[in-house]
C-alpha cells in the first residue's frame, strides 16, 4: 500500500473516531531542523485553503515547553523523525498521546523509540532513487489535503493528487537537467565562507533547509535564509558584487515575489545560483496546486549541488564535529 | 486617550458590527521587516492562547499575492506601515477593505497614503523616550488580548494589563543597566563581517528584527537568526570560537531552550554575548503572561548597541545603498 493510501485510511480513521467528541479542530505539524521544514508545505496548505481548522508549524522544542491551549483530544498532531530517535520529537509525541490528541509519526526506520507512542506510523521513502511521491513532505501534504477533503471538502483534491502522479518524473528529470551547472556552482563557490539562500511561499522551507541542514551543518559555511518579500524590507542592504546567493524562482502565487528579488540581484549582485521551478518542469502540474509541490522540486534538486559542492571541498557531507559526537 | 483604551474600543466597535455576520473567526498580522517582526508577539499570543481563532503572521506581500481562503468579512487583518507608504502593505489594506475584513492600521505619522484604507488608524509611540506601552507591539498585544477577553474570554488579562503598566520602567532601567556593556560590545566587534543573533517563543522575532533592520539593513553585516530550538538540529555546526553569536535568554515558557543553547555556546564558542531578560529586570511580571513581554524588552535594549556600534564603526544607523534610493 503506498503512503498516499495508507494516510487516506488513517485520515478517515482519526475523524471516525473523533465525531462524537467534535470532530479535528486544530492540526499541529511539529519536528526539528530538516524534518520541521519538510511539514512546511502542508502547513501553508492548512493556513491558506482552510476555512475552519486551525494549524501551526512549530519547532518540538518549543512545542513542548509552549504548548498551544488548545492541543488536546480535537488535535490531530503530525511529527516527523528521520530516525526515531531526536528527543525533542519524541517528548512531542508523548505529550500528544497524553493529552488524547491523534498522533501520525513520519519517519524512515521501521524500528525506533519514537514508534512506541504512536498507533498511526508511516514510514517515508528515503536515499537513492526513492519514490518522490512517497517522501516526508508528500507524506505530510496528503494529510493536509485529506483532512480538508474530508471535512471542509477541496475543490482542487483531483489536481492535487495528479500533481502527485507528476512529480517523481519532475524531479528525476530536473536532477539530470541541472548535473552541469551544479558542478560549476561547486567550483565557484568552494571557498565562500557565507551563501545566503532564498525563497518564498509554500516552498520557503527548502531555501531554509539547504541553509541550515547543508551550508551550516554538513558544510560549516555560514548561511541565512531570506524570504524574497522580506529583502526589501532590511536584507537587501547586504546585496554587493562578492556575496553569493542561492535564489529559488517558484511557481505559483508567490513567483512574483522571487522574480523581483531576481531583478534587483541581478542588479546589484553579481554571484547568483537560480532554481527555476518552471524551468525546470514544475508547470506541468496544474496552477489551483502547483505552490505545495515546489518544495518537494528544489529540496530533491538541491543534493545534486551538495554532492558536488561537498566533492569540491573534501568536506563530505556525512561530516559533523557536534551532532551525535557530543552532548547537548 | 491612550492607545490601550482606543483599542478596547476598536475591538468592541469591530466585534458588535460583526455580531450578526458570524464574528471574528481568523485575525491576520500582516508587515514588511520591522514592521512585521513587531506584530509576532500578538501572533504567538493568538496561537498559544486561543481555542477557536485562527491566525497568521504573514509578509504583505506574499499575503496579497497567495491570500488565505478564508481571508474576509469575518477577519480582522492588523498592519502595521512605520511611514504608512510601503506599497506592499497598502496593498494588503486595500485587500482588507475590499473583501470587507475590518482593518486596523498601526502606525507613526499622523498623515500618509495607507490611512485612506482604514476606518481603524492606530497612533503608535515611538522616538527617543517614547511610552514603550504605547508601541506598535504593545498595541498589536492590545489588539490580540482584548479579542480573546471579549470572545473566549482570557483567564490572565488583568495580568497582563499589569506587565503593560510595568514594561516601559522595566525597558528604561534595563536600558541603562546595559549601557557599559553595549559599549563594550562594540569595541569587540566593530570589525566582524557577521554576527548571528538567536532567541526563541514569543520574543524570537526581536532576535529577527535586529538580524535584519539592524545588521543587515543598518550597518551592512551579515546575519542570520537562529531559533534556539532549532540550533542543534543544523545550526550549531557552525559555531566556533572565532564567530559571533548574540543571544536572547528569555523569561517564560521557552526559557530552557535558550539556556540550552547558551551552555552550548559557552562550552565551544568564545564571542557570546547575552541579553539575559531575568537579569534586565523582566521577571516583575507574572509568569502566566511574561512570554509576550520579551520582545518589548530586548527590541529596545539592542538600540543602546546599535548606537554604540554604529559610533565604534562610524556607520551611521540611517545610511542606507539601496533603501529609498534606488528603484525596486
Amino acid at each position: 500500500m503506498s503512503q498516499r493510501e495508507q494516510l487516506q485510511g488513517i485520515v478517515s480513521e482519526i475523524l471516525a473516531m473523533r465525531r462524537e467528541k467534535g470532530g479535528v479542530k486544530q492540526i499541529y505539524f511539529v519536528g526539528c531542523g530538516g524534518s520541521l521544514g519538510a511539514l512546511y508545505p502542508a502547513a501553508n496548505f492548512m493556513q491558506r485553503e482552510s476555512m475552519t481548522i486551525k494549524s501551526g508549524w512549530i519547532n518540538s522544542n518549543e512545542f513542548v515547553h509552549s504548548t498551544p491551549k488548545d492541543f488536546g483530544e480535537n488535535s490531530l498532531l503530525v511529527v516527523a523523525c528521520h530516525r526515531g530517535n531526536t528527543p525533542e520529537t519524541i517528548a512531542a509525541t508523548k505529550l500528544g498521546r497524553e493529552k488524547g490528541a491523534a498522533v501520525i509519526v513520519l519517519t524512515w526506520l521501521e524500528e525506533s523509540e519514537i514508534l512506541s507512542y504512536t498507533e498511526y506510523p508511516v514510514f517515508y521513502t528515503f536515499g537513492a532513487n526513492k519514490d518522490i511521491a512517497g517522501e516526508k513532505t508528500m507524506c505530510a501534504l496528503y494529510i493536509a489535503v485529506e483532512l480538508l477533503k474530508q471535512t471542509e471538502g477541496y475543490e482542487h483534491y483531483d489536481r492535487f493528487m495528479e500533481g502527485a502522479d507528476r512529480i517523481d518524473g519532475i524531479v528525476k528529470r530536473a536532477c539530470a537537467h541541472v548535473e552541469k551547472r551544479a558542478h560549476a556552482f561547486a567550483k565557484e563557490y568552494r571557498d565562500d565562507k557565507l551563501i545566503y539562500t532564498m525563497g518564498s511561499g509554500a516552498g520557503y522551507a527548502s531555501a531554509y533547509m539547504e541553509c541550515i541542514c547543508i551550508f551550516m551543518e554538513m558544510q560549516w559555511i555560514h548561511s541565512s535564509c531570506i524570504h524574497t518579500g522580506e529583502y526589501f524590507h532590511g536584507p537587501f542592504e547586504v546585496t554587493d558584487a562578492e556575496t553569493p546567493f542561492l535564489i529559488q524562482i517558484s511557481e505559483g502565487t508567490t513567483r512574483a515575489l522571487d522574480e523581483r528579488a531576481l531583478k534587483f540581484l541581478k542588479t546589484y549582485a553579481k554571484r547568483i545560483e537560480v532554481l527555476d521551478a518552471k524551468e525546470l518542469g514544475l508547470s506541468t502540474i496544474d496552477s489551483s496546486v502547483v505552490d505545495y509541490f515546489n518544495h518537494s522540486l528544489f529540496n530533491n534538486v538541491y543534493p545534486v549541488y551538495n554532492e558536488a559542492l561537498a566533492a569540491e571541498r573534501q568536506h563530505p557531507l556525512s561530516t559533523r564535529r557536534y551532532m551525535w559526537r557530543v552532548e547537548y
